[in-house]
């Protein structure tokens, strides 16, 4: 399955309301990164509020995809992180230092008004 | 699999990107009317951008989404109609006479900005 990317004026919203699997989140990342090409978006709201565990394959995609998405030139925002993906981001060494995060996709947008100004 | 739900403010957001097979459906209609329940939502957009073709039962279980959206209270914009979903729409007779519709996500947060005046 694909995780369904929305674009609203210049931003991706993205909600991840399933567990995510090796392959859904290997598709994730590619079907993102050319939707970022296509649209010519400048930020990106990832909800998390719904995914309760995380293994290190998964985070490890994630943390990529922030990174590529950067190199792209689109700022992501993750949003709802639950206590026990935090714990097991900090314990898999992946500590996200210089992602925006915020509580909910409301607040993750007001950060990106914030930080691209627009 | 399910239909992820976005919550904006007292809007949801829905944008179908895969096929919908009659259990999907059937599932989305469930967990959109327990999230308009629990999120007190006063508006809601579908956006059917990504569904390029359409039968009959699904048809009419987005038929029944907006009649039931209604009667709970909040107004439901279509978005981003195909072509060939539009032709049968009409063919099957479904003419969603009183549903707002507009071009993409955008216009339809604009429509339901103006409608409910929020």
């Amino acid at each position: 399955m694909r995780i369904p990317i929305l674009k609203l004026h210049n931003y991706l919203l993205i909600s991840i309301q399933t567990e995510l699997d090796d392959n859904t989140a290997i598709q994730f990342q590619e079907d993102l990164l050319n939707k970022i090409h296509k649209s010519g978006a400048t930020g990106i709201v990832i909800d998390l509020t719904s995914v309760e565990i995380i293994d290190s394959f998964i985070a490890k995609v994630l943390g990529d995809v922030v990174t590529m998405s950067d190199l792209m030139g689109a700022r992501v925002v993750l949003t709802g992180i639950q206590p026990a993906v935090a714990v097991t981001l900090i314990d898999l060494g992946i500590h996200m230092k210089d992602v925006p995060t915020a509580l909910d996709i409301e607040q993750g947008l007001i950060k990106l008004h914030k930080e691209l100004g627009v």
